[in-house]
């Protein structure tokens, strides 16, 4: 979930400058507008960057009329707090319809602090995700509209601060024990942290990864997803509908997860040819044994049309044994396919022990082709990112190793190859009409690659985001994290 | 969740033989326009009545059209299932749009059985409850119809029919060594379903507990359900529309819940001085005992009008120091109330550490008289049995003791009451118009307890049916249990 906040947004400050006072004038108006609806907003600010959730507190204080902000700042449970049931604090201060809360400290935040300090069983843990997802669930059937932040820090970046609080006075009154605690345990709490935002974004009530290394991005992409959502919420009047989540591309377009792909990177021949009869041998020695040991693999293959899944799918089987794979295209569905849930035609392919099956585009059609074309409604492929999630974890619970991989190349790079198949002969049937239309529609396409990753990636079941203008460097790289994710299974087998 | 199963309900033979050839025609034509329909229809068949499981299945065979019901019955995983995720048989196997199917074998009974071996771990029935969850939810957001009957055979009408199986040839065949085994496990067993029972009854995807002592009553029951929500779904169109679920009542109005409530409960009144006094000094010493230990406890008293609330709770309360209980009594919500949650008040109110608050009248207002008045939408009550059991989970878990009690009288007598009060001059005050017009809704009452006790009992808070057409026989009833429930929630604390 947080890859997609680890590629470097940043906003200039003569943007920022520009952006704010209208920013300021509509935050106003919408606060304004809310006294009148017929439902509460609850704004959950949270997340590892601790010094980022309080300056963006005050920043929303400072554009918004704060007489209108209720701030409700949960710390440790008081004595008198532990005498009831974890939940009624929050109960407790629940905004009425037409208020505005912001809450600091929230149940999912105490909830991964608690499980942290090791005293909470998994079974008790076990509960109290259900109590969240619960709770949330309640809040948003009952038409508040719950919007949740998680302002996310690179590991690498809260050592910067650390080191620069030492000899930076200014900087040092930012950052106290407790953030020093969070380094050390920076690892063991993003996966906890990680657990709790899968398992509870929903479609009504999803989580925002906010990208939390630049103040501006930050403070710009919380503000301005706090007034997309509520104008979005005033402007269709549905009880039930879904808030329109900013995505860490709202406040700068240019950066997004694909955009942060180094599409430079490129292979010589000669280490190709070397490094590609290396890995196509490691991966034929672990197959073996994936085998004999009964774990299975699920390659996913997503990328741009004309991005070289043929030639990389090609290169793995190469590597295995005819009798331990098979390769599933996916295209439209039949007329059988469409007359079950979505997800049917995926579930009936799932490998047996010791097989590997490589999906060349896969269920995520659902959030992407489906999304950006029109042929999922909002609802269907907003609930499709849990559908999705429960789906993989089944995979991977299973024991199965699951290897997903998006592979990217430049529009330009795309054109370049859609023309030279024009011209190739035994190419020329690849290409048509559609291909060049779809191309009108790219920057739709990284967003919904951009929501993707972020919603279906993790610790688990990560996205790999493959450089594939240079289709060598691109096989490479994915024979090689095949290797990895195989071996990993192949050692928790 | 069984209570409500346990009750005695039958169906005469000749009042069963006028009714199945209409029901067979019926079903036939709705087996005939599901065939065009754009959603699939998924019956799940199970329960603790294995032999009455098959009889239900042979028999809506013979009434339907067999051409158009595909069963599938799910046995132990395979050695070929195994090698897939643990959904993966039932995915496969799913109905396309248009199409029935009936399954035997489920995924919660096969879990049930699975948990009963002693070889899942509470990590793994944490996730394997919220993979059923995800399921069915994706089932349902698809458009499929998901109805789930539950066959349950009260624990003394199994003994004897083992017991008859010893001499009676044919009853002998329809047992065999499991139904043995379940006898000897039932009591493990019954917590085990009614959690699986309580976590994936949620307002799309409801359980439907039936009575299956009553052969008649029970098929009636089954293919009854089936008919209704299939036609409700004809006729709504809408793909989310909750399924009409046919409740334990449908089959034959006069049992109820309510119905098996011996209402000639009586008391002497030299019997009554004495036992109440007795227990008066029994709560006393346990309340103090909470004290101590920080126990607190939640009373629901709700009841018919002038089923004698005030007189109980006068008598509870003089057991206890004037310090350690609070009584709240619930009238319609403030402004500020509706402006909030319906549970927004009921939080608010739990009680501190070693306290213990009476609700006159609670949240169960919502499935009553929110639901019979149409105050609350269907949508909003149909929900709100699975927030009401979150909620109560919650004070559970916390180590609250929970004691919630209807107290029921009959209609002659609630009228005695009433025209008694108009009679008194201080009691005058109590009685009004409205009080009269409830009494026309006296059936949709009765059903609407019905499905509450069937959808909020269970092991950890139950319901405990009153009678108080003798308010000497309820007031000593409602003290007892108080006294137990709070004993058991001090053995544990």
């Amino acid at each position: 979930m947080f890859e997609a906040a680890e590629i470097g947004n940043s906003v200039a400050k003569a943007d920022y400058d520009v952006r704010v006072p209208a920013l300021r004038v509509d935050l106003i108006n919408a606060q304004y507008d809310l006294r009148h609806a017929e439902f509460s907003v609850v704004v959950v600010l949270t997340g590892d960057d601790r010094a980022g959730v309080n300056e963006t507190l005050n920043v929303l204080h400072e554009w918004m009329d704060p007489r209108w902000i209720r701030t409700r700042a949960f710390d440790a449970p008081s004595a008198e707090e532990r005498e009831r049931p974890g939940f009624w604090r929050y109960w407790k201060e629940l905004p009425r319809r037409g208020q505005l809360s912001i809450v600091i400290g929230d149940w999912s935040t105490r909830a991964i602090l608690a499980r942290l300090s090791g005293r909470v069983s998994d079974a008790h843990w076990a509960r109290t995700l259900e109590h969240i997802e619960s709770f949330e669930r309640m809040l948003a059937d009952d038409g508040t509209l719950l919007l949740k932040f998680w302002l996310h820090l690179p590991k690498k970046e809260l050592k910067r601060r650390l080191k620069r609080a030492r000899t930076d006075d200014g900087a040092a009154l930012r950052v106290d024990a407790t953030d020093r605690l969070l380094y050390e345990h920076y690892d063991d709490a993003q996966p906890v942290a990680e657990q709790v935002l899968r398992k509870t974004s929903t479609a009504a009530t999803p989580w925002t990864v906010v990208e939390s290394t630049d103040a501006h991005y930050r403070d710009l992409t919380v503000a301005g997803g706090v007034l997309a959502a509520l104008r979005a919420r005033q402007a269709s009047g549905r009880p039930l509908a879904p808030p329109a989540v900013a995505s860490a591309a709202d406040a700068d377009p240019h950066t997004t997860v694909l955009g942060s792909v180094d599409l430079a990177a490129l292979l010589p021949y000669d280490v190709y040819r070397a490094r590609l009869l290396e890995l196509q041998s490691r991966l034929r020695a672990r197959s073996r044994k994936a085998r004999k040991k009964g774990v299975s693999s699920v390659v996913v293959l997503e990328g741009w049309d004309a991005a070289g899944k043929g030639g990389v799918i090609r290169r793995i089987v190469r590597g295995l044994d005819a009798r331990d794979y098979r390769v599933v295209p996916v295209g439209a569905p039949t007329e059988e396919e469409s007359a079950h849930h979505y997800l049917w035609r995926f579930w009936k392919q799932l490998p047996r022990a010791g097989k590997l099956v490589i999906f060349d585009r896969s269920w995520y059609g659902r959030v992407l082709v489906e999304r950006v074309e029109g042929l999922a409604s909002a609802r269907e492929w907003r609930r499709a990112y849990s559908e999705i999630n429960d789906f993989e974890d089944q995979i991977v619970e299973h024991g199965s190793a699951l290897a997903k991989f998006w592979l990217h190349v430049s529009p330009d790079e795309q054109l370049r190859r859609f023309e030279a198949r024009e011209k190739t002969p035994y190419k020329k049937y690849k290409i048509g009409a559609d291909d060049y239309r779809n191309r009108d529609r790219w920057d739709e396409y990284v967003a919904a690659v951009d929501e993707m990753v972020a919603r279906t990636g993790g610790v688990e079941a990560p996205w790999h985001l493959v450089p594939a203008n240079d289709k060598r460097f691109a096989r490479v790289a994915v024979l090689e994290t095949l290797c990895g994710v195989l071996e990993r299974a192949l050692d928790r087998a």
